[in-house]
């Protein structure tokens, strides 16, 4: 179970319940109680769990969960006793339930009296304004926003209703919506790195747009998201992007994007919506990513890819051709 | 048009005063006035635009910019009534142009009363500091220097007249230029990665360098640059780094380099002048690269490099050498 | 000599001390007298230097260092007059002896007025908690911990003695050990990438476990640790990471592993002890990867790897498999 000096878990709650808040088909007892959730190996008869990708088979098998959440197929593969939740999204089932025991509930409205919170600034009702953070001039926050130890939020930047600001960030230039979140010491809406080089010193062009971020967004930890240069740098709404990510001015990304870890988009390139990147992958500029896109780790994107494509390597060639290109290499060194 | 909530405009201008920042040849009315910089598809007729880049060819040709600045050979494509400024460097001359219409000037000087400074500080007439900064023992602040909340100045570090230190930045063991800007959140002038290795316990090599950052140089958001380990990590005069980069220790960069997002540079690598590297490209520790070398993105660097190289791949070859083999690789594929 | 604005050098000393601290033998006057440590071009009579890599042998033959730290084989090549250190490991008797010179010792216990301190957070004796730190409801700090500035400690978290926080550094649901040196923007603790994907809107999954980070490790310059989904993050004794490195949530980290700038490890994999990942490298999720593993730079694993494996390459193979699949390549272009 989660360590209470982190975590605040909420009451018992029965399956009944739980298949309800999971959208879930309920195969077992109503009225069986459930008192946190934990994974296949480490659950008790009191907890449920669940069972999402494959690999874990074997510990569904014999996990000791007193419920679990699965799909209809590992129906038949359940240990005595234990009762199901049978969904087509098992993970979003488990992630709905987890919600329900765990709560991501901000903190009581508070203005720390060490915040540094210019007088101009326009705070609606509701925030929580930790120690050192720093809000600029003509800076206007929704109701309900948290922002944490140490941010500071530059000169008229908006942020919507029930957004939340890691410790240590820093946004300048920037319109963000509602309950989006920034993860601790993300860089949004500095200028993009932009200049007309030359021998006698390059000569900076200045960076004359913004960042606009949308609703339900989520940023990583450490990310970096430069403003445009005279068109914004968008981020629809309610995509994800992980830790460490790069992101060059006149980005637009589309919704409900993935970018993972270490990814980095370089200047005016298009994203449209549901595009995945996976970690240290790369794209270059100026190009046009088609809706659902995958991209698998560490390639590299040098042109335009269509909706619907599913690439690797660097440089990027469909997924397959890359496996038999690996393949095949690997049988070309093996009888040389 | 830039968004007044975060640019300030200067006063219209004519096209003659404009051609005269430029160094640009005036084709066109010299009292033509102009109010504000745009890109080709957004200008209208109040507007100055550019093309720099053949792509955006057609964009040229249909513009509503009242005047374009743009190479001899595009002339023949302008839009009848268009105003032109002919240029050999029309991005360069852009870039000047929005200058003059957007300077980059710091905000009147100021000592924040939530800064918190050494009482031992050197500061020169002129600095901004901002709330929450921490300047130590000993710093010395040339002239007009601007430090961003929250920015933290370790002890005897100097910093040259007109730089700016970003928000949330922190820098130790360091002496900085004149004119140079460190984004926010760059970590600069810690510890290098140096230990012997033991299964025992790694033993710690005490890093007694610094870090020497020329004039007019910029080092983008949550890039780190380690000091050395005895003799000096260097940054030369007009350098360009762009954020998430990672130098190591004793790393010696000339003059006018380029260093695009994530690149990375292990250990005593030298950078001689000009060299460019591209996003998330690798250079290995104790190298040498020759001046006006350009790495492609992603590319890993694990020999000395000629002046003049132009490599990619991962290792690296040169370019015309790894297209070739990424074409006959592919060629080969297809048949197999 | 190192720069006297930033580091303070002990007494000098004689070679028979030296080799007692280093673990070395004395071939040498025991009452020679060494003031300093510096590299084999830079020393003179006063100092000992010491050579470690082949590739400076010639400079070792030209030395004026009064002293040098070698391995056997190398003493036919000192310059006349030189006292020899002979070691089996010159770095780490290097490293010692540089340690003995210049100690890292912290300064003097003192709480910053300007620091903002929870009244329920237990700080024990000897603490150095420097301005605009903020230390959260229930922290615990051991003694002798050094909070360096702007630092954020979240909420319940502790701290084992003698563990130094950088400046701008934020952590939370986190437990960390001793001698412990978290280096400055480090992320340590926030939810991992942990969510269900969903057209309508990615369904958040609670991450509910913490980041443990075992005794003398060092996290570098703004690098991110996820902390668990329901598991925790470990990350075991000894182990040392460079900056900007990113490890996702669950990851389970051996004893003594060096993990090299930028390099990323996806969620829920395990690293055995002693592995080493060199910069760049990226492993993928839900893998082992076998004590004394060492993977190259830029490599990508996306299967587990047995003990003491070497590997490189995007997908990884065994290290002279990859460099002769390199030079088959090049043969065969240059052939066609």
């Amino acid at each position: 179970m989660a360590d209470q000096r982190f975590y605040t878990k909420t009451e018992p709650k029965n399956l009944e319940e739980l298949a309800s808040i999971a959208g879930a088909d309920l195969h077992g007892k109503p009225d069986f109680e459930v008192e946190d959730v934990a994974s296949l190996d480490l659950a008790t008869g009191k907890d449920i769990s669940f069972l999402d990708n494959a690999k874990y088979k074997d510990a569904f098998k014999t996990t000791k969960a007193g419920a679990c959440i699965i799909s209809y197929s590992m129906a038949e593969f359940a240990p005595q006793g234990c009762q199901l939740l049978i969904s087509k999204t098992p993970y979003k089932a488990y992630a709905l339930i987890a919600q329900a025991f765990y709560p991501a509930n901000f903190p009581p409205a508070k203005i720390s009296e060490a915040a540094h919170i210019d007088k101009s600034a326009v705070i609606a009702k509701g925030c929580i304004i930790e120690a050192g953070a720093v809000i600029g001039e003509g800076v206007k926050l929704g109701e309900g926003c948290w922002i944490e130890p140490n941010a500071v939020i530059g000169k008229n930047v908006e942020i919507g209703k029930n957004s939340r600001i890691g410790a240590n960030a820093s946004i300048s230039h920037t319109i963000i919506g509602e309950g989006t979140r920034l993860y601790p010491g993300v860089r949004i809406g500095q200028d993009g790195f932009g200049f007309a080089i030359d021998l006698a010193g390059h000569v900076k062009v200045p960076q004359l747009g913004r960042v606009i971020i949308g609703d339900h967004v989520e940023i990583g930890a450490n990310s970096c998201i430069d403003r445009g240069a005279g068109p914004d740098t968008l981020i629809g709404d309610g995509t994800w992007i992980d830790n460490c990510v790069q992101i060059g001015h006149n980005v637009n990304i589309g919704r409900g994007c993935v970018i993972v870890a270490q990814a980095g988009i370089a200047g005016s390139t298009t994203l449209k919506d549901y595009v995945v990147i996976a970690a240290q992958g790369g794209v270059a500029g100026h190009l046009t990513i088609g809706q659902g896109t995958q991209i698998a780790a560490q390639s590299g994107i040098m042109q335009d890819l269509p909706a619907g494509s599913k690439v690797m390597g660097s440089p990027a060639m469909p997924i397959k051709q890359h496996l038999r290109q690996v393949a095949y290499l690997k049988k070309l060194i093996s009888r040389n």
